[in-house]
């Protein structure tokens, strides 16, 4: 039996952070093994948000693929490729929005949400409100059975399987599969001051950070408020180091939190010792990113012989699809 | 000097009539001689009103570059093509779409009025808000410096200009010229019941009717109804088969006038005379569209052709595109 199909993406808006490594990434890898994996740079996307900055797109974007491969993501096990050079997907864009019902795209929550919120910039475009659409295109070009997401990204997938159906219905096809999201517990990680890891916050630890980096932002993490003396017990529930440790010192975590409650170590020690854990996952990874960033046409060449790849099956797609449409000669 | 870049298309949703000869057709013959002419058939268009039936589109599309043809377009002067052959249309729809604000589409007059009147069948669709999105990047693909509209499509010309201003203006470009109205004064011709010549009305004559049935339908035209026996003084200006002597009997509308203000011709004799010269105008365009259709295959490698021809063009503008926005690698 042929291996079940997986898509995702990332948009290229600056380095990955430990956050969105853990939230997709650390999954993404252990998927390849397993799946007819396809990941994507989703620079396309990125012009929904940020149409009107573009100068750092490019450098987002080799530093992405730099960001996939690092983590361990393997062009010889998954297809990894770049959305812009993939055109079929604007064309499958095209095809689905002529009969996606304008409702559809006004009720999305994120788009409600972001309407709301992103006052400092105008986003009220055709393409912002359509990402959705261009969304379903992506996961329905490679008949994704699933869809790595997290519960928050539900209602999205949801609109994929409405778009899928309603293409289905409208041209009797059996086309497109309904994606199925594929749920992961992934490993929470704050960011350095306790709130959720986000680069508006200025809180990231990014995998493009030097090791000293690494040091100096654990170094300065917030720990237990309440804690003035070394010796005084503490609080790792609302620690954020002692959340970092859930994370990295998986092994000695429950020592850690003894020792913290009974106040036998103190939060520098503490901080070493996590140091010491985060030094031993991340310089390899760092190490690995600058090696790849030093070959730049070795990424590049990789971006296009992952998007060639995936353009022959979206080739076969956009086929199909305009059979079954009944447009083209 | 070059040639100026002239476009205009058409949507492949029937045979084309005489309403549409002589309001677009006529005129791009014309064009063909002066300018560098893009003239195409809209498919991808057609289905932002007709995305729920297209069993007839791949015969409409042959048939109208039948009509094309037949009506003196040529493939040697002209590059007559079909939008969804060139598929960097989709990809720069999508990219003008991410920077056009909402506000522009939804107050774009056709669109009220279409959503407003077309009741019968779900129209609001985002595919349907978006065709001047579609229409831009048809046009400024081709960086067409002319485009031959009637007064009442300036507000959409003046949609693509805005979005090509826009698009210049954020990456700093200067590729899209600003587009301008070719304006013409074309011949009017009324349907065989005197109201607008349009399919909906069931009165149009067809450069795929028959000869007989064009006999037949000027036979049937409306006269002047207070004219009652053949003596009777007729009203020229409120007849139609004497709107029709006006395109079509230049040389001696004004005799026609005379004697039918006099009632010296009656209605009947009247409509004899139009018939032989709608005939010599529409047997032979008749004539060589079918021979046209008998070859279809043949009709197919023209639509090839230019379709190559047009992607050759667009594959130019789209590559400077995406330098302009630093998309892609």
């Amino acid at each position: 039996m042929s291996k079940k199909i997986v898509l995702s993406g990332s948009r290229p808006t600056g380095n990955i952070h430990l956050g969105n490594y853990f939230g997709a990434l650390e999954n993404w890898v252990r998927l390849q093994d397993d799946y007819n994996c396809y990941f994507f740079i989703a620079d396309w996307h990125a012009l929904t948000t940020g149409y009107d900055d573009t100068k750092d797109l490019y450098k987002n974007t080799v530093s992405l693929m730099a960001d996939f491969l690092a983590s361990g993501l393997d062009p010889n096990k998954a297809t990894l490729f770049l959305q812009s050079l993939v055109s079929p997907h604007a064309e499958l864009y095209l095809l689905l929005g002529m009969n996606t019902p304008l409702s559809w795209l006004e009720r999305c929550p994120t788009y409600k949400d972001m309407m709301a919120n992103m006052t400092e910039k105008d986003i009220a475009t055709y393409g912002f409100l359509g990402y959705p659409v261009l969304q379903a295109a992506d996961i329905l070009m490679y008949k994704a059975d699933y869809v790595p997401v997290g519960e928050d990204q539900i209602p999205h997938l949801e609109m994929t399987r409405e778009i899928a159906r309603r293409f289905n219905y409208l041209y009797e096809s059996a086309i497109f599969p309904e994606p199925q999201p594929l749920l992961t517990k992934s490993k929470v990680l704050p960011g350095t001051d306790g709130r959720k890891m986000s680069k508006s916050y200025g809180n990231t630890i990014a995998l493009a950070d030097t090791p000293d980096e690494v040091s100096q932002k654990v170094m300065s993490m917030i720990t237990d408020p309440a804690r003035i003396r070394k010796d005084d017990p503490g609080h790792p529930e609302v620690c954020t180091v002692f959340a970092f440790h859930k994370v990295f010192s998986e092994d000695e975590v429950s020592d850690i939190e003894e020792q913290c409650r009974k106040g036998t170590i103190g939060c520098v020690a503490c901080k070493r010792k996590l140091q010491a854990r985060m030094a031993r996952f991340h310089t390899p990874i760092y190490e690995k990113r600058q090696k790849l960033l030093e070959d730049e046409s070795g990424l590049l060449d990789i971006i296009r012989d992952g998007s060639r790849k995936a353009s022959e099956a979206a080739e076969r797609t956009i086929e199909e699809v305009r059979k079954a449409v009944r447009i083209g000669i």
